[in-house]
């Protein structure tokens, strides 16, 4: 094990995965998991899949020394707290949004006044697809939005290709599982009220809209749907090109750009039953699934993809990025490949 | 009971909600209902909520004479049988696709060859708050198809309007539950591999656009993701106008068009946990809900409708259309207002 | 109309049944529904099948004169206000378990002190199947709950027939959705932490044992799993006859006890998916289903019942038991047969 | 990689979890996959997830030289083929059940002749936990069947203990998922129809009675139900001992038996959410959880256990068993602790 880890709000969805990635990770050692509200409980209380850690909850107020200290606590926490993190931690992996937008005004925005601005700049997003230049040796990695994740990992091949730019304004339509609002919640998350549900959550407003702008450089028209799934975003873009394109160009594009990409995968179209990316098949690991298809009646593209949010969407991010930043093998600790059969991921 | 109807078809999802609205319908006498591979079983057998009808599945082969045939045959049978059960019901009420379409040219495009293409113009197609006025007396009606009548009902406010004409294409992203497949199928829809899925079943190149197409005169960016539920068909259109809208004028045209429907229902935007359509909540019933939403960032409409794609979308859009034509009380048989809560629909 | 009828507690689950119910039932006029956390909102805000009532939610400080009072409040609320029931209506039909058991000892034993003991002795137990002779007139009527009318109506024949008495400590594994647990809830009753589960919430314990001792005589073996559905109860009996019984006598016994009762049917073993009782096929319905099988290795009878639980299980049977008390037909408002196909009901 | 291995029948459910795992096994490599129905495809057209494995199916006619191989095959097909296996394994793990009864006279009352039954006595049984000092140098190990397995790992304590024995016949009630009965199948397993149930398929008469009475020595009154979960077997049994036993016995029977067991947990009735034995907490694992709870008024003993079908009750427990066999370290490749939160397994 070559570097020490705790997390931070380690009680919560990706907090619990944080914990199961790290405990598994071949060069990370698991130091500390805090939690406000289960303190000096043990980690299998809130996630029955980690009761064999020989682990309790400590409590946020008094942080261990670590080289990487995960927060997966919610948004302004981290912009509040971050001089303490820095003085437990060479490097801070934050998955809140505090320090994904890289300029105060876009923030001010989409979310309420930002404590801490001057450091928007400086922080890293940490979708290594986009950012895996600049991670290496940075002091604080944001992750991204799980729908943001899923909606720019799905375009970005033609925004390189420049088939979309920013004089258009694409439809992307998101289904989004239930682990997106954490456990507990209130009646619109309870079990005889969510189950079953095709449910226009954020028809509009969506606030990922602000991550997509600033790495797509596009305004998007963003909606979103909850559907039965726990785990999952799944997106779909609707891109009507100016100029005809062929199934040929889309597998050129999406080829070169994610060809040695470890966790993205094209899925466009063979056979069999899952011809298009799904989340199930994506859930619990993180790969993202890309892939498309041609309209001939309009020359649109739908471009899909999909990943589990609170992997790819968050923990699996997390630890992607601080593998890169780290200088560790890019894909330590994140290769499980996911199950076939698999029920609502 | 004034009217006798038959159903040829019955074994089915389609047919066998046909049997139960018929048989509690105050205006119809159920006389017969067939079908090739359940030949002398009871209708129980297939449909376990109608164990108590006393009826068993007669032979296709021999039709009895009656007011009203309903078929809930797979395409093209009607277009085959058409003659025949005209010699034994004046009035034909066709569930499958054969006469949906008013032009051979149309129909066509979207499927092969029609034997009797000249039937075309003179069916009315059976989505009553399209063909009110055209319906009474009608001897050959054809429902509409379970996706095409959600789109056509979300948009419909807004093409009367004027809002959205020919020279645009708008995206509608549409999500459908199993039963659109029927019973049985293969691989794809067996619980293992069809449970939890957010799966891009038809991304382009689904038929029912020729519908749209036909009844809205627009051209549209269709697309059909299959989610974890059994009954239901939501769809999400999206609609940039050309001149700014206010939520208003929405509400306006909305109220204009279905203030008088009693099968379609305005949900946008109040409090509570369900705030714009769902499958859900219209599980079982004849309804149709359709809402907006405004995005002030870009001036888009987002259009929601959701129907249960059985009911609304085949067996209850068959006999509301029958209640127009017979000149019955028009929603005779189909009050039932749904359940709360509810499981997948 | 014959009746008036009010609702107290009509924003839970089984309040808003109730409403459904007794909106479209041909002898009962809903007056009054109330609610202390929705006071002032309409009734389709809990309710969304019921937008279209025009009825807001009142105070339950001021109820109305009517003919019948429904109360679907929590335990406790009916023993402390059965006298301003009483001052506002006739006949009070409660579902809560405040006066289902007929003793105060039995009470104490699974309950906590009771405030009115006088009254367990008068209260008439709901379930028609069992006191259809003595509900005619009654003042206040207690439904039975919702796992021990399944468990109840699955064994009453063998009970009848004295095959199963006091000797024997019968085994029952009953299977229920999340309804039980009404909207809202804490972490176990969030949809990520309740999707999927067969979760033993009571495996030893459950108070239900206490009315299923006072009305069939008999100490049972009783266990409780939750399972991924929303309404329904399932129980399943292990009965271990001292004498050998066979089909013939099964089938006798069972359709000698429930032919002439409207609301079961007996489900055993016919052909086609659907071969015993299911809480799928009841969901929606005031029914039951009841079904047994005979295991030739060791004389065992399985006993497997099927309700659901908002509806046979308590609103469902709170209507049945009001219109046999008023002397109305019994099963006027009940005539729901159920949808095929269905999702998790 | 130490040694080599073919998987038969890889196309099934089974199949591919066997191919999941010895693809990442630390010390197996992954040689060959055949099956019949999908021969030249890729494994990853069966398995989405295994999509990067270069590797296609395989004829079985034509089985490739390797140390161990795992036939997932249907049953009937192992006892046929067992000779021309052995030609080119040394070691044969069969999933099926054609070699898991130890006598012939067991299997002829269970299934149809055998054709092989003089191999009957030395095959060895799979289920570690049982056979754990028998397994090393085995050429035949047949592994338990799913829902025998989440049986007798719950009981076992007890009948070590002496609590439980041949003259009593305690119920045990079982919950299934939908991957037991494979991919594709009829009606029934369809997803319109399987969705939501609560079915009872086997109420008695189920043939893994005969693997329990085996290896438990016990005649067991067993019965089955299917739920909405696709992989995922929870055992519920009923044990009335003869005389009073205490919470502290239990725990210590429980803890003697399993505390060095690697694949076992006991749960049982803890704080949290997840207090006893789930499915969805060992889903995609290897492990099995156990626990009890103690009914005080009539010193019934509920026992339940949870499996993963498809892992602990096949795929997983044949890897297992033959790491054993081989003297692997037992746990290799078998390390995954599944996901929290998780939807249906």
């Amino acid at each position: 094990m070559s570097y020490t880890a705790s997390v931070v709000g380690a009680s919560g969805f990706a907090g619990g995965e944080l914990l199961r990635l790290l405990a598994d990770h071949p060069e990370f050692s698991l130091v500390q998991a805090t939690s406000r509200s289960k303190t000096n409980r043990t980690v299998g209380h809130a996630h029955p899949n980690l009761r064999d850690l020989d682990l309790r909850f400590s409590t946020p107020d008094d942080l261990e020394s670590v080289d990487v200290l995960f927060a997966a606590t919610p948004h302004g926490v981290s912009m509040a707290e971050i001089d303490r993190f820095w003085d437990s931690a060479d490097t801070v992996v934050d998955l809140s949004a505090d320090f994904r937008l890289p300029s105060e005004a876009l923030y001010d925005e989409y979310y309420d006044g930002h404590s801490r601005p001057e450091l928007l700049e400086s922080a890293v997003y940490g979708l290594v697809e986009l950012t895996r230049e600049e991670l290496p040796g940075a002091d604080l990695v944001a992750t991204g939005g799980c729908n943001a994740t899923a909606t720019i990992l799905g375009l970005l091949p033609l925004v390189d290709a420049g088939l979309v730019d920013g004089t258009q304004q694409p439809v992307v339509d998101v289904k989004v599982g239930s682990s997106e609002g954490g456990a507990g919640g209130g009646e619109a998350s309870s079990h005889p009220e969510r189950s079953g549900v095709v449910r226009p959550y954020a028809p509009t407003g969506h606030r990922h809209e602000a991550e997509i702008a600033a790495f797509l450089g596009l305004d998007v028209a963003f909606s979103v749907h909850a559907v039965d799934m726990i785990r999952g975003a799944s997106a779909t873009w609707h891109v009507f090109p100016d100029e005809p394109v062929s199934k040929r160009d889309l597998w050129g594009w999406y080829r070169e750009r994610y060809e040695d990409e470890p966790f993205v995968d094209i899925v466009a179209g063979g056979g069999g039953v899952y011809r298009y990316p799904e989340p199930k098949t994506v859930a619990g690991t993180n790969r993202a699934e890309v892939g498309f298809a041609l309209d001939p009646s309009n020359g649109r593209v739908v471009v899909i993809s999909a990943i589990d949010n609170v992997m790819k969407g968050a923990a699996g991010q997390a630890v992607h990025a601080a593998n890169v930043a780290l200088g560790i093998e890019e894909t330590a600790g994140l290769n499980f490949r996911g199950l076939h059969p698999v029920g609502a991921p």
